[in-house]
């Protein structure tokens, strides 16, 4: 099982702009094969960092998402609601 | 619930004595009131990258767990193994 952390900054008065657009990307990653879990969370101490956390069968099915229309089309439409670069980290269970 | 997301730096001489003291903090969190999951996840770029990913049902369980005789103890234990800074973050899902 695979585990992606992808941590985004955004701007402040982006934010719900931000969400909206990300909520068409959670709803269509979430119909994928090999797609385990998919989701938004915001921090409880700082509104503007917003991380979608994301469980995969294996690689391929993450390296599927990261190939489908719905990601190449909307992960980069996201970059205009960033107040800096975001950290994206990819785990395997130990 | 709430989700939390602990990430170490660990320096690369350490990891597994890291993961040998960790071990302990998992097992005694798993049984702890509140805990949905508590899990080690290592990066599948970078060894040195760790990261505790836990659910709690609630804030006061992620309390009592800050509060646990294990954590007090483990927590300021693993300081030893790491090569900086690490970041946490609480969450909500949206």
């Amino acid at each position: 099982m695979i585990k992606v952390v992808a941590k985004h900054f955004i701007e402040e008065s982006r934010i719900n702009d931000f969400l909206e657009n990300a909520a068409e990307l959670v709803e269509a990653s979430l119909k994928e094969d090999g797609c385990i879990s998919y989701g938004l969370y915001q921090d409880v101490n700082d509104s503007r960092v917003v991380t979608i956390i994301e469980e995969w069968e294996d690689m391929d099915s993450l390296g599927d998402h990261m190939a489908s229309e719905h990601f190449k089309r909307i992960v980069p439409s996201l970059n205009e609601f960033y107040e800096k670069e975001g950290e994206i980290n990819v785990y395997r269970k130990i």
